[in-house]
């Protein structure tokens, strides 16, 4: 070997140590080594915990998990948004309180309506045009929104720890996927951009779809009934029934997650479970028990039993938010 | 450059060559042209046809257009196969005529029961267990059974031009899918072995699901009743819905995929319909407009005006099943 040759090992080796932090906004923690250890394990054609490639399947929940949650999930913050757009087309569409409410961004007195006020908002500003249609209005939104407290972008709110790890997976031959209560029409207009997560990766809740030619153009209309909804129980049921397959690794936040993780760490070979927990009061909110979002009772009661890792923001994460340092 | 190198060289373009026919098993017709013409300018980056790999979305109907489909859906015959097992362990469950004609293997007087018939064979074979026992009798049925007339084990059955088309897509980075009124826990049992596609790609018809948890244990159990049937607009609705994405390749043998081929191709930019059209009585089956399984009208009637290549069994394939030559 010639002396230059030595050389340029030398300064590969070295830059390879440089960049073998896969998760560099992970702080130096239990939760980042347990993750690692366990991602080079099922990855390590030498180990007996080595899983292959195909069956590399990693689900994440999105909301409180991959990007934040309060004061409301996103969605409704921009299906509250395009009621408000409807309005001042149209101010004849506002029959009922809770859509009133929703014009006037009064988020107090939507959550105090209830689920009824919230199926309203939903149902006006997510059904009746072509999915073509209304993931224009969501990518228009996207671009020009911004948290009403935070003040970023809701696409720069996502958790840059998170990325990390989903990039990270993906570079060890995960497939990952989003498990998400949220819509699948919403989500996938962001999810490739924001999380290099495809369309085809995104399962979700979902509003019935109708399939109609008119003069030899067909189009797909997004109807007002809810055909699936992807939380607690429908989401193992969801894996089950697009994926095929048990995941791995699964992570999530709120107690919606409970059975996805249930599901994923009662197969056999080795699993992972997640938990975000909401601990940092400073850079981002602090909630579980008694929050009206992103409740997580069963999670904190039976997680640590059931092998899951919980992950504490506060602790855990050396950065939130990508936007922001 | 040394003479050894450019012999291999050499070799190397020889053997290229010599491996360049991705379709063996498709004669030198004009269907053959015309789908290597189609690949090869979506593929290339200097054609104004050029579309990027993650677009690259084929989807395949299965019963006639991957695998053969007569007398009856093979999974249909599974059912019937799976009634005569369960009969024998205990008779008492044939309670009505159709559940008896299927036990004594009578084909003609299950037809003749029309589609209550079929339900009802269909339910007790494919419900009230779990998906890994449902999945366990398709997998022990898929390595023994054989066809009443070919008799070539179904899994042989597979048609050879197709198999080799799907991977040729799937050299080219297209993702190839089933898109199948056939159940997808039968086809996900054979799906990557036979197909090269894994269980995430494959789209179909379902049974709903329930999610329970005994002693902490939980399972999923094959329900009675029927969550969607993936035929006819249910299929570019169930594409929408799991993909997201509009195929640019979809192929299919049916009216039943009819609305596939439709939503695929009224997509700008370049687009694929293909409709196998069953014409050789002595290979295979000849059957389109008046056939009881795979009717085949509307497809024939309008899919020449809608640009769609109409794929002569006949004329255009030089060998049809991969289990035999």
């Amino acid at each position: 070997m010639s002396p230059l040759l030595t050389l340029t090992t030398v300064l590969a080796l070295v830059s390879t140590a440089v960049w073998a932090d896969p998760l560099p906004s992970w702080s130096d923690t239990g939760a980042k080594t347990r993750i690692i250890s366990f991602v080079e394990q099922v990855t390590d054609p030498a180990s007996d915990q080595y899983v292959p490639p195909s069956d590399r399947i990693a689900t994440f929940d999105n909301d409180g998990t991959l990007w934040a949650e309060q004061p409301l999930y996103f969605q409704l913050i921009f299906a509250i948004d395009v009621i408000g757009e409807m309005a001042r087309e149209d101010p004849s569409i506002l029959t009922t309180e809770a859509l009133r409410s929703a014009a006037a961004k009064d988020y107090k007195a939507v959550l105090a309506g209830g689920e009824p006020a919230i199926l309203e908002i939903m149902k006006l500003s997510h059904s009746g045009m072509t999915v073509e249609a209304f993931q224009a209005r969501v990518a228009n939104w996207i671009e020009t929104a911004t948290h009403p407290q935070i003040g970023l972008r809701y696409d720069q709110m996502t958790y840059q720890p998170m990325i990390e790890l989903l990039r990270y997976l993906r570079d060890e031959d995960f497939k990952t996927y989003i498990v998400s209560g949220g819509g699948i029409h919403f989500m996938r207009v962001f999810s490739d951009k924001v999380y290099g997560i495809p369309s085809e990766q995104v399962l979700g809740t979902y509003t019935e779809t109708e399939y109609s030619v008119e003069n030899g153009v067909p189009t797909i209309i997004k109807a007002p009934a809810i055909g699936f909804v992807d939380d607690k129980e429908g989401k193992p049921l969801n894996i089950e029934r697009i994926i095929g397959k048990r995941p791995i690794i699964a992570g999530g936040n709120s107690d919606g997650d409970f059975a996805m993780l249930q599901w994923t760490t009662a197969g056999t070979g080795p699993r992972l479970g997640l938990i975000i927990h909401h601990t940092d009061t400073e850079r981002e909110f602090a909630y579980d028990r008694d929050s009206h979002i992103g409740q997580l009772v069963d999670g904190l009661d039976q997680g640590a039993d059931l092998g899951w890792l919980i992950v504490d923001m506060a602790k855990d994460w050396s950065r939130i938010y990508t936007g922001a340092r």
